[in-house]
């Protein structure tokens, strides 16, 4: 009964607050409207994803004839193939750049070698990465700061609906594409996959808003895709993209999209998706027999080509004590170490951004002392090991001779170190007849691996975070299965490939995915249901200590991420509670002078539209118009202003081409500086009925905030309306964006809930 | 301008026609109530996946304790491990019963066969397919006439909130099961597949609802999951389940789900699909070990086993003509092929509903003309073919000596007909060195399946779909292959492979998990970029012809499915032109006599609750109570009526339980007809607060349909109310319902739109 009491005094109260407005029009949401991008402090937008039915969308509709929409359809698939296109040709040209750079490095220290000199090796060896890295973070630091990182925390964020200034621009693009080239072939414990997928995203926008104008690259006829629903679609075919060319993996990369990056999903973005995809495949193949075919075309770019570890042809045979010893060791300790991982990361992020955020110098000092001790690492931890016979054939030269190994001897720790990452994970994902590696090497190379690619993700250069993962846990299986050797008869390279697995698992916190991405990486179809396991548990075990990595990084940069599921105290709260003021409305027909005071006193993207009598009968909600719109319609159409308040619109809508309110590209909106209004146009009117969306989603004021957020994230909203439960009272109570449902906000408004 | 006009003639017309209670109060939805089901007519009922806001359920959140969130969690979680081992050991027990019944039929034929009785032997043959045949179509027709044919499209309706009567009941898995082993044992052209996936979710929907009451198997602390939300979820569960022990595609069936079944997907529902599937790789991989190392244990089933069509090791290897060949004779035919199957499946299925329709007799006499016809061909069709020399070893008995075939001779038409469909899908995939089918061979296969498959899916069995499709496929792309053999370097058994993928991208019309499945069920994904191509251009081309065959028979049975878009016709309408009438409304205290009276002359679900003065300052929208709640509290709540018309609500959350008002399992709920109320009863008020959901979606009456459509379908509800645009008049204007968004009943509403 006292239930029931709070929420009618709910009720009452929010109604007399509403009627003198009182305590409520107080509250005013100013958490996070800033986000940290790439250490830069930006302002963020969120994305709208609602149909805007004013009546020049109505209009549009109307006047599109079956020739348009036809085209539509054919330049949406298009776009996809071009994205498929480019995407693949850009992996493609990554990993040539990759491959001949590391070659290049490798050939020329293995010569001061084979001479004895191991200092001027050295020296060559250190001053080629640093020069590497330096290039790197120059770009990042000076170009393009967003371009620093995964990405992939970036692209999920947009996917669901934030909007951060330059993360898809041109620039962030071309500084990924080269800074990661350099980065990986600098010989950080980084990848080329979060990058690649960040790559992805930035083409796919780019081919779909029209190329970009400040470089002079647009197409006019790309107005089809000016609003945030189909950039919305391009940008997933886009990341999908990026993982099916890093990984030479499409289905994965389908599954990726599906899983980890975006918020929303049809059945029919799958479908193009999956071309997308299909267009990747079959682009890197012919790329790549073009490069097997022509000889020595691409230099150094040879077997290792792009990653397929397509080394194990082991068949998994495995008994109950080996399930029990890959559950407990790999599963569970996987994922605890792959929670401890995301930890670390954090940690150091935190500590990073503080040096970041002095200044590039700062940026490129960091790079530079990190790159060092990966140097030192790389050359100098392989003289630990000791020579140990080759396994049938010797490897080739830097490995086989490093630090005067006697014929027929090699280094394996250095064939682990002092070679790409990529070929490190080919060399223990091999099978254990075929190759041994020494205890000792296993846990030298995973521990530093593991501390190496902690402290180097957070460096101003784009790092990606699945080999680093990788490398760390195929070490860890492969240093269990040696251990367990003499007790079970799974393979150690399948351990390794299952330890991979479990770090996977306990970082990025993703299942169907990294499960299919493994499988087309090592073609081992009947490893499926231990790898399933394998993630199953991993994923389990982390999750009951902390977020995924990629959740974690997008919380540390403050963007306002809507989770598919409202927190439980949610349920206690209504609508009403949060709704934040002071409100500021518009009527049917307003006042220029009053619409760009609100605009310069806020800086709310939208306003709700209230035709008052005379115009009818009693206030009435007309519906809500955006601040984008307001500013064209200021702007662009000072003909339409009117001396008297009369509504105009009947001789409006042809005067529009709807095109003027498409959705510009970013960061290439009216500003309200940019307004040019006399004193005299000031004391004008104008209609706003024209570009009010008419039927924006409303909600009662007590509907519960958890219910609310559902509706908010489903559909997929920037604005949601809160109208009064009892009639007689103003239509409207206020707006809810995508900051009035941050946890942050409604604990900060009501602290108590808190502790429950 | 003119258009303009028209909108507010429209909210003109509206208002003054509400208020009159004029023109739109007539309209009336008698579409599709009913759905013919299996041939049975029924009526069906949306599923409701919003969160009923009312006062119980406040109370219940209140009160659920921490303890009662982790028994949720951990029930969620065990039905998730039991929906995947139950389908798990069913798929295997399934396939154990078709492998033995085969076994023992062909055992006994080959015996006749061997002492050159070949009438006997034909006799025996059809005899013992006509006695499972009969089996089958009487537990069909007698038992469960929900459980034949595929079952797929019934899922799919249910997971899009279609709940028609039986479709998930405890006797449908009975004879689903049962009914399928002996179908598929009877030698018909028909998978296990489909079967399969309704079973998962059989068993899922019995575990969900906490057993079946009717058979006296339930659990009392399954009542959480007594509501639509959380049984969706467990059905999907089941219905991935279901492919991944059909075809041991674990992966393969997740996407299944996700692809074709599911209406509504979150990220957490992959994690808990993906448990359970591991679940059933796990089963299977255990039960098939068991049967393996037993030894006979397990009677004839051999190495037949589950399919898995790990046969051919050829490495792709392709020239740009080869890849020609197959876009243009796979591709594009495989698509035509495709189209032509649905298109000629639905005439079929039209003329069988006749006979269907007239009893269970003519169903079985039905099957039984099928039956004779299938055992005709399969056995006298060989005859057609001459014997040819054995490739290397020569196949078993049956094959070999099929009608007087010379030593080291076999048939090969024998090889493809008198065997399992498995088997023979299993020799079409052998790679080209090692078998080779004559042309003749593999036309008459081919024509004879492509026809068969399709007279035979409609009769009264289950009946899955893929496995005609892809026998087809099969032969059509070896045939293919064959054909092309000079000139391509492809492999013939890859051709049948790509042939199979086409027929199926034709058929069903999906991507990513036909791709998936077919790559776990062949273990080569060297073939990925082919398969993805092929997949693609036969899906394209299919869908310029008709749609996919599920989405067919879906309609052909008369159940409303929501599309994810709306039709380009909605975008004109606006909600309040389809809202029916006449409406019910409740006041917030209503006297029992009228809720009798409106639950017995309407079949609404739900009915809106108004506010009236004196209760309230103006007539107010309280919000929506339901059929089922309002019944409840009529039937066991009595010692609430009131003599005066006063709410009662401050004592009454207290008396109720929220498990009364739990959702009850299929055809469980309390009719109109159980009510037992006094004539002094029907004076009485009763208080409906408690139970109204006071925060149902709205929208207001001149959103576009489009949208609207959009709102209901993401966020998967039942009932959507319409409110008035302008103030002053009464507080609802109607409800839309599933029904009111169908394009069959919008045409007829305005036919004008029909010639657009």
């Amino acid at each position: 009964m006292e239930r029931k009491g709070d929420i009618e005094e709910r009720i009452e109260r929010g109604m007399s607050e509403a009627l003198l407005s009182g305590r409520r029009k107080i509250i005013n949401n100013t958490s996070s409207q800033l986000a940290i991008v790439g250490s830069n402090i930006c302002p963020i937008q969120s994305l709208d994803y609602e149909i805007i039915e004013n009546d020049l969308l109505k209009q549009d509709w109307r006047s599109r004839r079956k020739v348009e929409i036809y085209q539509y359809v054919v330049l949406k698939w298009t776009l996809a193939l071009l994205i498929g296109l480019i995407t693949g040709i850009v992996g493609f040209l990554n990993n040539i750049g990759v491959e001949n750079i590391s070659g290049l490095k490798v050939l020329l220290t293995n010569n001061l070698m084979q001479q004895q000199k191991y200092e001027e090796a050295f020296a060559m060896y250190v001053g080629c990465n640093m020069i590497l890295a330096v290039g790197a973070a120059a770009l990042c630091a000076y170009i393009a700061p967003a371009a620093a990182g995964s990405g992939i925390p970036e692209v999920k964020a947009y996917l669901n609906g934030i909007d951060a200034h330059s993360i898809l621009a041109p620039s962030t693009l071309f500084v990924k594409i080269f800074g990661s080239i350099l980065g990986v072939g600098a010989g950080f414990v980084v990848g080329k996959e979060g990058p690649m997928v960040h790559t992805g995203a930035c083409i796919a926008n780019l081919l779909g808003q029209g190329g970009s104008t400040k470089y002079g690259l647009t197409w006019k006829w790309l107005r089809y895709f000016k609003n945030d629903r189909d950039r919305r679609d391009l940008i997933t075919c886009g990341a999908a993209a990026g993982v099916a060319a890093a990984f030479r993996a499409p289905v994965g990369g389908v599954l990726f999209a599906l899983e980890e990056a975006t918020s929303w999903w049809r059945s029919a973005l799958l479908w193009r998706t999956f071309f997308t995809n299909a267009v990747v495949a079959v682009v890197l193949r012919a790329l790549i027999q073009f490069c097997e075919e022509g000889g020595g075309q691409c230099g150094l770019f040879g077997k290792g080509g792009l990653i397929m570890f397509d080394v194990n042809s082991a068949k998994p045979a495995y008994t109950t004590p080996d399930l029990l010893a890959v559950i407990l060791f790999l599963g569970v300790i996987g994922g605890l170490m792959g929670s401890l991982y995301n930890y670390l990361i954090d940690k150091l992020l935190r500590t990073y951004s503080i040096i970041n955020e002095k200044g590039p110098i700062f940026k490129i000092l960091l790079v530079m002392i990190i790159s060092f001790l990966t140097s030192c690492i790389r050359f100098g931890l392989p003289l630990l090991s000791k020579c140990v016979p080759c396994p049938g054939e010797c490897p080739a030269p830097p490995t086989a001779n490093f630090h005067d190994c006697p014929p027929n001897h090699y280094n394996d720790l250095s064939s682990l170190f002092f070679t790409t990452n990529d070929d490190a994970i080919r060399n223990l994902f091999i099978d254990g007849q075929n190759t041994g590696f020494q205890l000792s090497t296993l846990i030298i190379f995973f521990v530093s691996i593991y501390l190496l690619g902690i402290v180097t993700y957070g460096v101003a250069i784009p790092s990606g975070l699945f080999i680093p993962v990788i490398l760390a846990g195929a070490s860890y299986g492969r240093l269990i299965g040696t251990m367990l050797a003499p007790y079970t008869v799974l393979d150690t390279g399948l351990f390794a490939l299952l330890g991979a697995a479990s770090f996977l698992g306990g970082t990025m916190r993703m299942t169907v995915s990294l499960c299919v991405i493994l499988l087309e990486l090592t073609n081992n179809l009947l490893m499926l249901p231990l790898v399933m396991l394998v993630l199953l548990i991993s994923k389990s075990v982390a999750d009951s200590f902390n977020k995924g990595v990629y959740d974690q990084i997008m919380r540390l940069k403050g963007l306002p991420y809507m989770e598919a599921h409202a927190e439980p105290y949610m349920r206690n709260l209504v609508a009403g509670d949060v709704v934040s003021g002071p409100l500021f409305t518009f009527c049917g027909v307003e006042k220029v002078g009053n619409i760009v005071h609100a605009l310069k006193v806020t800086s709310h993207h939208g306003f709700p539209v209230i035709d008052e009598p005379p115009l009818t009968y009693a206030p009435q909600l007309c519906g809500l118009v955006l601040r984008s719109h307001l500013l064209v319609l200021l702007l662009k159409h000072k003909t339409l202003f009117t001396r008297e308040k009369v509504m105009t619109t009947s001789t409006v809508t042809n005067k529009f081409k709807a095109n003027d309110f498409a959705k510009p590209g970013l960061g290439r909106g009216i500003r309200v500086d940019d307004l040019d209004i006399s004193k005299e146009e000031m004391e004008m009117f104008v209609d706003l009925h024209p570009i009010t969306n008419t039927s924006p989603y409303t909600v009662v004021e007590t509907m519960s905030l958890a219910k609310a957020a559902l509706l908010f994230r489903e559909v997929g909203l920037r604005h949601l309306l809160v109208v009064p439960k009892t009639p007689g009272r103003p239509p409207i109570v206020g707006i809810l964006t995508r900051h009035d449902f941050m946890p942050e906000y409604i604990l900060g408004l009501f602290p108590h809930l808190n502790h429950q």
